[in-house]
């Protein structure tokens, strides 16, 4: 088995677990690469075994650090290698354990012990080309300028499902659903749902509602006011500016993100978790 | 082809209506029947045609009134005949068709031109009996007293999936999402998304969010306060009162409701009746 | 100085507690007298010194207990003596001081060192004749059956402000801004403004939203559906039936909710609280 | 009497309306100024009556526009002279009559028929100074990075009120409270009032609500992340970018926003707009 290890780089604990847990994997005979980005932080790690995240072809990714770190690896690998994600972040809605577990989780993945949580992500396309990354959480379509609303019409499948003037409009996966939907006023999603949610962001008109529809929608993003900027942000991580005539579609993405999983348990484990929100 | 015929009772154009559709689909050649009730408020129908809801046999049911009357057939009759609904309500998130265009419609139908839409319901297990309609709509659990507060827990397919103190826990389909689960907070769903919304009414914690599950989950609801009285209220129409111990679950129904369509629009067609609420 | 003192009935803890204030007053040589209900859970007390709520005309009212002693104290004392309140019960957004800190606060308060905190209450008027307590929280205009909506318009010094249909409609004071007003979605007031917050509750139209009007506003609701039964919940303590067409009219009360404060403090104080809601 | 003129400089019918109110009140032998914006537009008014908004110094402004024209007018003139404004623009929350009433409503004017609606503006000081305008609808405090939240505090008369992870905070006027506030989940505030809504945008916390609280609080804004750049708005109309460690202080401001009307009502005139906006 080949492994890849990436720790967030902000944080001194998480690079120097992301060494041991390099060390144990190595002395336990496997293939083990480490990020590059993470290795400009810590050079502790065998210079040979540093790869940049687009070219990690592995069998399993140990990600040290937040949620913020799991969308990095996410939106830069090439490949769906299973992630095992050990929380040094805040809430942690994709990690898997706590640092203090990380040992114990290893082995319970080195011998078998897991299942594969697999989350759909969606796929952006600006006019007609993807070059952005797929996103786990949401695609967000905002005012390229704080304050000033922005006028949209959007299309589910070819109908049109609402035109809102307001600050942006999030399109969201279940796993993103815990994140800015929800702060847009969007429900909890389960997460083996195959569905997307579609939440307009501090809308004018108070008949706008957020939607949840088929995650094999097809969903279209029309602004119509051509002199107001528009940005595209993914997942919170990713940004780019449109040009305010640009065609925006959403789609179900081809790939999948993957997760390492000890149990299947969905509730009280997210549900608890929003809770604690702050 | 037989057929059933149902109107409003209240609403003596629908009635009217109902006896012109009756007349015309006999003269046309086919077995019509009418329900006990609509007869009883105009007794021009033939009384051997006259039928109460629950011994309808037929291939279609022929529904002149609003969103009640079309969930009255359905808690009521046995079988699951398509419906086709000419509206003669307010809203009309069920019916198809306006009174101007029923005989079209009946053309239409009586030609095959039209689809059949399928929607799910759940069914209600008290202490693991069901002995209540299913929703097509929403299984509501209500406190008894106005203003006094109910203390739930739910639990999705085992796992408690939160605590509440709110007025009352609503259980909706699709086709209900744009109902009490809406007032309540939660969003449109897409008709075509086997899902279901859970939304707590009023609830003292702010951090109580409306959950989208999957509609095959089983939801299992405990009263904490066994000294509070808790209604049971199915698609705002069957109410009951339950003892504070009741053990409520809900599942998906075997049942589907099936409506005649002439389209297949899910947008705009529903998504601008949310604006017309009122 | 003249002290009654009343207790939370159903904890012993309190009861026991509201003995020791009243035990130690006496022997500080005050006059204290205790309400019919303490005494009648527990009899340590001297049978002299009991007397109904109503007949109480003292200079301060010790209370032991929760929001819900405190609304009960308010709703039947004919005098407004400012209470000191010990919290007996959860979130205690009435009370002053921890059961630990209740001799110490005893203390400040005979040597002076306090300030009053006085607080609006609304009146309700039915067919203009006023028969029911004073909200110190909110005066709730309810449907009397769960889950079947009320029809309501409502008029602020007599000018339609809205028409809903709804479960029903929060009259809040600042001091109920953080209970079943803020369940229906309404903000957190500051307790030093004298202004009413209108809430629907659970409205069927998105665009009914809650609203803060002069506190000296003649609010009048009447209700439209006229075979609708209609509950009035004053604090949600007090309940009645009214008549379909009854006339309910809500004003500013003359009298004033007055509490012994040992800091004028507001903020975090209150809107920590809003917090551990649950 | 001196009289203003100010237009909508991108729609000519209220260029050409702004004309003849103009040409009326000097054939009415009235001093008559036109703001150099509007006359940089239409050029038909006399060159020598043109003056900046800043100079002007007149008993009444006459604005013929929407919502947008009235903020400049306010937040470029330096005298608090009366407004009449002639609505147009799409909701005409500040306006007071439609094109068609222009006249007639000067009329009134002129023979003194009115009466005068003052309404408070809050004043926005940056370590300390004021060097920007006064706002008459909301001092927002936003990210400088759509999408990316700040982190804030927040204190009223120097106690924390809230500390949020948010997209930004609004500090909105009564008349403000249609606007920005409401789409972030303020509530309606009758115009009447002097109090403050002071409303999250988007926070991740759940618990955060809206609050208000006196026009005469002080109210401390302090951003936690001294790496995320901040935006402050007022009235969507001005805008600058902040450092991360400006200290933000709103407070009522000595001036007022004077408008003219010819009627004190206030339900349903604003609560019925509020169901219009889209």
């Amino acid at each position: 088995m080949r492994f890849g290890v990436v720790a967030r780089r902000d944080k001194e604990t998480a690079l120097k677990l992301a060494y041991r847990v390099y060390d144990f994997l190595k002395v336990s005979g496997y293939e083990v690469f480490v990020d590059s980005e993470t290795y400009s932080y810590l050079q502790e790690f065998n210079e040979e075994d540093v790869l940049p995240l687009e070219d990690f072809d592995v069998d399993f990714i140990i990600v040290i650090g937040g949620d913020g770190t799991i969308l990095r690896v996410e939106h830069r690998t090439r490949k769906d290698a299973p992630i095992l994600g050990i929380n040094m972040g805040t809430l942690g809605f994709l990690t898997e354990v706590e640092p203090h577990e990380a040992f114990f989780a290893l082995s319970k993945l080195l011998e078998g012990e897991y299942h594969i949580d697999e989350r759909i992500k969606l796929r952006t396309y600006l006019n007609g080309e993807n070059r952005v990354p797929d996103a786990l959480n949401e695609v967000a379509v905002l005012t390229g300028i704080p304050g000033k609303i922005i006028h949209l019409k959007y299309y589910i499948d070819g109908g049109l499902a609402d035109e809102i003037r307001a600050d942006g409009l999030i399109i969201s996966t279940p796993t993103g659903s815990t994140g800015y939907a929800m702060s847009a006023g969007g429900p909890f999603v389960d997460p083996r749902l195959n569905v997307v949610v579609i939440a307009p962001l501090a809308p004018i008109a108070l008949s706008s509602r957020p939607m949840v529809v088929p995650a094999t929608s097809r969903i279209d993003v029309r602004n119509l006011a051509l002199t107001r900027e528009i940005i595209l942000a993914i997942d919170g991580q990713f940004y780019t500016h449109l040009d305010p005539e640009t065609e925006i579609r959403v789609e179900l993405s081809p790939r999948r993100a993957r997760f390492v999983r000890f149990t299947d348990e969905v509730y009280p484990k997210y549900t608890m978790r929003i809770k604690k929100k702050f």
